[in-house]
């Protein structure tokens, strides 16, 4: 087999590492009571709140991927028969209402078109008829579609119906303003692998009081390995043996953190939005247009439509793959041949990272 | 902060991993559906049956510790008020107990006390009184206790009881015989950190096709994140996006099962064999006293009783740590305080850790 060219990572995730995460990745792990340990989680934990936006005592690093710690949300605070409201507007929206509903949830969905946002009159509707909705969710950047959701709006009605606001922020956190204080945002969860600049494998979540008071009243059993209650155990002193935390990653994750502290949050989020205009400025040029509304595209995730002339929008990526090692993403669901989703992400945001990747689409388009 | 001395890790796990894994680990990151990223985990696939003793085409590296295997593996083949019969004979059995719970399962318990192990007559009798019995589970190598439980007759009695046999190979596989299929044993779960010689993070799995089977006629959904249908979609072709799997650990867990390939798996085992018996002769002129019967005592995880001499247990570790960098673990459940637990696991188990670790007792329980 011959030897396959680094990738520059240009998918909906994983993002490039820096040489400084590289380097933490390999350091020699550390066992899961050892005190040393707990000064890395309690210094992310710290610093995951500023990124969160938040004051939340209960933010930690899960194990596990993003998904993981959309299981974990979910079902700490859904029991059977809840209401919940899920608002979706694309693949991820979904991927909520399956899981609520296998945790036995009454689930009510507010649709919008894939590439547009929700309209919080529509959810208001939706809560009036619904009657007591325990929670609403909804996916602050959508991955599949590379839009971004106001929250304003629909955590304000959240509030006013008595109901908990969980969001998504995997693709936005680290990368663009997620505010979980100022928005009211309760549960949040997030991935290492996007934005943050860290490798897959961890899940930032962080849950506020009123999030945290409906876990403790909840009589249904949460699944074990999951349960909130187990893991603020573990993470707070005295430090109650739950898992084996993998020590290499929450590394790689404190050394990301760094950089981004080093980088300022604010210029981070501003050097998201000037690789992303650029990129959108370099694929124009190709005659490659952009999905969804301006107004609502993300700075993280870029969707462009495949171009006409293209027969196999598989073929371009694979070539892109091959012959450039630049990997970007297809679509999802219904979105799937019709859509390029390029990620500007964390460490992989970079103006040297665009041009090559509209160079390299150039040849292999010509 | 005064840097701290890197660790020797003989505790019940992680254990150390070799400069070959460490230099995986630091790899670029690669997509999660990258054609070289299957190419990986094929080839972990094949290995881990290797190290299973097994044939099973359900063999993954499920993404998350092994207590997420342990949830993974109860979590898709029972269903609510299904009956299951747990044998604990330590810590971790009463773990299995509480996970099946939360899962709605009647479950039936054979206790034997901590140090001793299972009695087949024990289950029989509980089998024959409990009437139809979905699932039998108990644990291969507790790790609270460093006793080894004897397998063939408890598989025996679950097939002819027409159970599925569950066994926790988390301290066992890698550093002694597993063999699942010669044993019958439907599923099994284990964990990276320990005799596999590669970080936490990564739970391999293995599922027979009749535990399979009865998966597919389950009715009550499955919890979304380790439902082994949506896993076994992304590991086999055409690999539909399940979540986004943490490449790194699968780069260093594919080092650390090269390595268990060169050794060669029954030289690992006996290599295991020599260094606890090494361990146990070293501390024997100590005075420490090992603990449970000599016959079941395991190769891999060594309990000896804290002598009497010592007033504060937790200051010895505590003093083996700061002064020597060298973690051993205390006693877990009703064992806390009565018992230390050293591992000779995977690259933790040689000669020369366990010379450094009887000196340093030495030194600091004079």
């Amino acid at each position: 087999m011959q030897t396959p060219l680094p990738r520059v990572l240009l998918g909906p995730g994983p993002s490039s590492i820096s040489p400084k995460v590289q380097e933490a990745l390999s350091r020699a792990p550390i066992g899961y009571l050892d005190p040393e340990l707990f000064e890395i989680t309690d210094r992310i934990r710290a610093r995951l709140r500023t990124v969160f936006g938040t004051q939340n005592a209960f933010t930690i690093p899960l194990t596990g991927t993003g998904m993981a710690g959309m299981e974990c949300c979910f079902a700490n605070v859904i029991e059977p028969a809840d209401k919940v409201l899920v608002g979706i507007h694309g693949f991820f929206g979904h991927r909520m209402a399956e899981i609520t509903r296998r945790l036995g949830a009454e689930v009510i969905t507010v649709e919008a078109e894939w590439g547009e946002v929700l309209e919080p009159a529509a959810i208001a509707k939706a809560l009036d008829a619904a009657g007591k909705v325990k929670l609403v969710a909804c996916v602050h950047a959508e991955t599949s579609t590379g839009i971004c959701q106001p929250l304003e709006e629909i955590a304000k009605l959240a509030r006013e119906h008595g109901a908990l606001f969980l969001v998504d922020t995997v693709t936005s956190l680290g990368g663009m303003p997620v505010e979980v204080d100022r928005l009211g945002i309760d549960i949040s969860y997030s991935a290492t692998q996007k934005c943050i600049g860290a490798p897959s494998g961890i899940s930032p979540i962080t849950v506020s009081e009123r999030a945290w008071a409906v876990r403790q009243q909840r009589r249904a059993p949460v699944e074990w390995y999951f349960d909130w209650v187990l893991l603020k155990d573990y993470y707070d002193a005295p430090h109650t043996y739950h898992h084996t935390v993998p020590a290499n990653l929450l590394y790689a994750l404190d050394a990301a953190l760094e950089e981004i502290e080093e980088e300022g949050l604010e210029d981070r989020w501003r050097r998201h939005v000037a690789v992303s205009t650029l990129l959108r400025e370099q694929l124009k040029e190709l005659g490659i247009k952009a999905f969804g509304r301006a107004e609502h595209r993300l700075p993280t995730l870029n969707a462009f439509y495949v171009p006409d002339a293209v027969d196999n929008e598989a073929n371009v990526r694979a070539r892109l793959l091959q012959d450039y090692g630049i990997e970007i993403g297809g679509g999802l669901g219904k979105l799937k041949g019709k859509i390029w989703r390029i990620g500007t992400m964390g460490s992989s945001a970079t103006p040297r990272n665009v041009l090559l990747l509209s160079a390299a689409l150039r040849t292999v388009l010509n």
